[in-house]
C-alpha cells in the first residue's frame, strides 16, 4: 500500500470541528446544543443576493473569467472605494472563499521553508494552508490581559530571521475580536518596510467594528507593494456557503503569480458570483442593523461572562468572536465534557477550545472562543449553561 | 519591495488562455472567432439542475459539510454504482471543481521533490498544481501515430525512480481524446503494485466514450488502496461554472489527509451542490443524446481534418478533444497568426497550441488541440477556415 505524504499527515485537523461527534451525540440524547463554536451566523443572507441567483436566466453554467466576472470586479472597485481604498478591477482576483485568497498569497509569495509571523491566538486554518505551502508559522503571543493588542515591536524584531517573508494579521481579529488601531498598523508598516516583508491582512470582518473604526492595511501610505488583502463575503453578508472571496494587491508580481494560480483552477463559482455582485448594490445602511445586532449580542455575552466567578473576557472591538479565560484545567477537556457529561435544563453549549488558536504549547488551556452568532435569547441561555457548568466541572481550578 | 516566491514565478501561465488577447483583438476588428481552444461546451446545462437552484428556498447560505452535503454524497454513491463502482458516501469528498480534487491528491500523497509520472501530451494545468505542491512531473511520450495509446510498460519502468510516488492518467484523455482500454489499465495496475505507487485517475469525461466502453481505475481488483479518482461535473453536465468535483478513494489514509485539507478550506460551494445533486436524478438516457451529438461532431471534425493535405488526426475514442498534426513550423506561432493575421469570409478559429500539452521541449510544435464543443455547422465553418489558413500560412512546411 502506498504511503501518503508527510505533508498530508502533518496537516492539522480542524480544532473547531473535532468536537462535532460529541455535539451530535448530545443532540441524539435530546439535549439542545447552542453553537458558539463556529462563525456561522444565524443572520439571514440578504434576500436581493439570493433573488439574483434565483431570478438568473442563463442556459449554460459556464466558466467565468479566472479572475472572476469583470462586472463583479468592477463592482468591487466601488465597494472598496467606500473605505477610501482605491483600486482598479485588475488589482482584484475573485477567489473561492477567503480560504483560496490565503492559499494564493502563501503560494505566490512564500517558498517552502520560508517563515511567516502571526500574532497568536490566530485563525487555526492558517496552519493548514501553511502546511500545504510548506511554510513555517512563527507566532508572537498577544495576551488576554491586554485584550489581545498587537504585541510589542520588539517581539516582532526578535522573531524576524533571514527566512521571514511576511507578517499575517486578521483585522478585526478572529478569534479574539481585537480591532487593530491605525497606530498598530503603522508599527507593522515600519517592520515591513525595514525588513522588506509582505503584510497579509485578512479583513473578513471589516464591517463589524463596534469600538473604533476599521483602518485597512491597504490604506498604509508607502506600503502599497507589500500589502495583500485576503477578503471574503462569507461573514459580511452571512453568505458562508457562497465561497466567494478576493485576493487584492497593488503588487504587480504577486498579482501575476496569483493570476496563474487562478487560471490553473479555472474559475471561482459562477452562481455565487451573481449573489456577490448583487451584494454590492445593497442599501448602504444594510450594515447598520446587522452591526447593531452583533453589538448587542457582544454586550450581553461579555457582560454575562464577566459576571461568572473566575471568568475574564476582554471586550472585543470587532468581528463576532470573544476569547474568555475560564477557571478550568484544560479547554479541550472542558469543551468535550460540557457536551458529553453536562446539561442544564436539557441544554448545553459548544465552544472552541482556546488551545486550537495557539501554536505555543500550553497556551489557551484556560481559554475558549465564543462566536456570538446566535440571537440574544440563545446567547443568554448558552451563557447560563456555561455558568452552571463551571459550578460542577470536575477540572475546575481554584482561581 | 518584497520579492514573490520562486514557486509563484515558476507556475506556468495557462497555454490555452495566453492567446485570449489576440482573439479579443480579432473580435474587435469584427472577425468571428470559432472557439475550439477550450473545453467550454455549448450544450445547455440540464434545466432540472438550474431549476433546483432557482427554486431553492433557504434563507441562509450556510457552509456545507466540509466533505460536501451528505445528501449529495449519498446520491453520488448511486451515481458510481451505475458504473459498478461500489463506494460509501464516506469515501467521497466533494471538491471545488475537479481542480481541487487534483490539488488534494497531490498535497495528500506527494511531498516536495516527489515525482509523478504522466503520459504526455497531458492536461496542462497539472503543471500548475505540481508547482504549487513542489512535485516533479516526469513525462513519458505517447505518439500521435499510435493515436496516443498508453506508452509501453518499459517506458514507465525507465522513468520510475525511488522518488516516484504516483502515475497520473486522464481517461478518456484531455487533450488527445484517447480512451484507455482495460488491458492498458491492467498494465498500470501491475506497475503500481510492483512499485507501490498511487494511480491518480482523472475521469472527468467518463460518459463521453464513442469507441469502446469506459473502464474505471476504481474497478481494478486489488488496486483499491492505490487508486484516487479525480472527478468533476463540469463537462458531464455542461456545468463548468458550478465548480463541483469529487475526490474519491478507498485509501483511508489518503481520505483522512484530504479531509483535513477540505476542513481547512471549510466547504465546497453551496448553490452548486444543489445543482449537482439534481444532476444525479436526471433520466438515465440523458447522456444518450449528448453523446450522439458529440460523436457526430467528432466524426465531422476528424473526417474534415484528415481531408486537408498534410493533416493527420487520429480518431479519438472519447472526451471531446482531438489532437491534429498540421504541416506547420510552430503551433504557438500558427495559433497566434490565424487570430492576428488571417480571416476567411470574416471568420477565423482559435485552437490550443500542442506545445502547451508536452513537457518535453520541441514536442507538439506541429500539433494543435481542437475541442469539439461547438455545433456541427460551426465546426464545419471552423475547419474550412483552418484549411484555408493552411494554404497561405507563411510557416507552412512542405510535408
Amino acid at each position: 500500500m502506498p504511503t501518503i505524504s508527510k505533508r498530508g499527515e502533518q496537516v492539522p485537523p480542524s480544532p473547531i470541528r473535532k468536537l462535532v461527534p460529541f455535539a451530535e451525540a448530545a443532540k441524539k440524547r435530546g439535549t439542545k446544543v447552542y453553537h458558539l463554536n463556529i462563525g456561522q451566523p444565524d443572520i439571514e443572507t440578504p434576500k436581493p443576493m439570493l433573488d439574483a441567483v434565483r431570478q438568473s436566466n442563463f442556459k449554460i453554467l459556464e466558466y467565468s473569467h479566472s479572475a472572476g466576472n469583470e462586472s463583479y470586479r468592477r463592482k468591487l472597485v466601488e465597494y472598496y472605494a467606500r473605505f477610501d481604498i482605491s483600486l482598479t478591477h485588475e488589482q482584484i482576483i475573485v477567489t473561492t472563499g477567503g480560504s483560496e485568497a490565503i492559499i494564493f498569497a502563501f503560494m505566490a509569495c512564500l517558498d517552502p521553508g520560508d517563515e511567516i509571523i502571526v500574532p497568536e491566538p490566530f485563525y487555526a486554518n492558517y496552519n493548514g494552508f501553511a502546511t500545504e505551502a510548506e511554510v513555517k508559522v512563527k507566532t508572537i503571543t498577544s495576551s488576554i490581559e491586554s485584550g489581545f493588542a498587537l504585541p510589542a515591536m520588539a517581539d516582532f524584531e526578535k522573531a524576524i530571521t533571514s527566512k521571514t517573508k511576511a507578517i499575517l494579521i486578521c483585522n478585526p481579529n478572529n478569534p479574539t475580536g481585537y480591532l487593530y488601531s491605525k497606530e498598530e498598523l503603522e508599527v507593522l508598516k515600519q517592520l515591513c518596510l525595514k525588513h522588506d516583508l509582505f503584510l497579509f491582512s485578512d479583513e473578513a470582518y471589516r464591517e463589524f467594528c463596534y469600538t473604533g473604526k476599521h483602518f485597512s492595511a491597504m490604506n498604509l501610505d508607502g506600503l502599497e507593494n507589500n500589502v495583500i488583502i485576503m477578503d471574503t463575503i462569507s461573514k459580511r453578508y452571512s453568505a458562508c456557503g457562497a465561497r466567494i472571496g478576493a485576493f487584492v494587491t497593488k503588487n504587480q508580481e504577486a498579482l501575476t503569480a496569483a493570476m496563474k494560480l487562478a487560471q490553473a483552477r479555472l474559475s471561482p463559482p459562477s452562481f455565487a458570483q451573481i449573489a456577490a455582485e448583487a451584494a454590492v448594490d445593497l442599501p448602504l445602511d444594510y450594515f447598520d442593523g446587522i452591526k447593531a445586532e452583533y453589538q448587542s449580542r457582544r454586550d450581553i455575552l461579555v457582560a454575562m461572562l464577566n459576571e461568572i466567578p473566575g471568568v475574564f473576557c476582554p471586550n472585543p472591538g470587532g468581528a463576532f468572536y470573544a476569547m474568555a479565560k475560564l477557571p478550568i484545567d484544560d479547554s479541550d477537556k472542558f469543551c468535550q465534557w460540557i457536551l458529553e457529561s453536562f446539561e442544564f435544563e436539557g441544554q448545553t453549549v459548544m465552544m472552541a477550545p482556546g488551545t486550537g488558536f495557539y501554536a505555543t504549547p500550553g497556551l489557551g488551556k484556560d481559554e475558549v472562543r465564543l462566536a456570538y452568532v446566535l440571537n440574544q435569547a440563545d446567547i443568554r441561555h448558552a451563557i447560563v449553561c456555561l455558568a452552571e457548568a463551571l459550578k460542577v466541572y470536575p477540572g475546575k481550578t481554584s482561581k
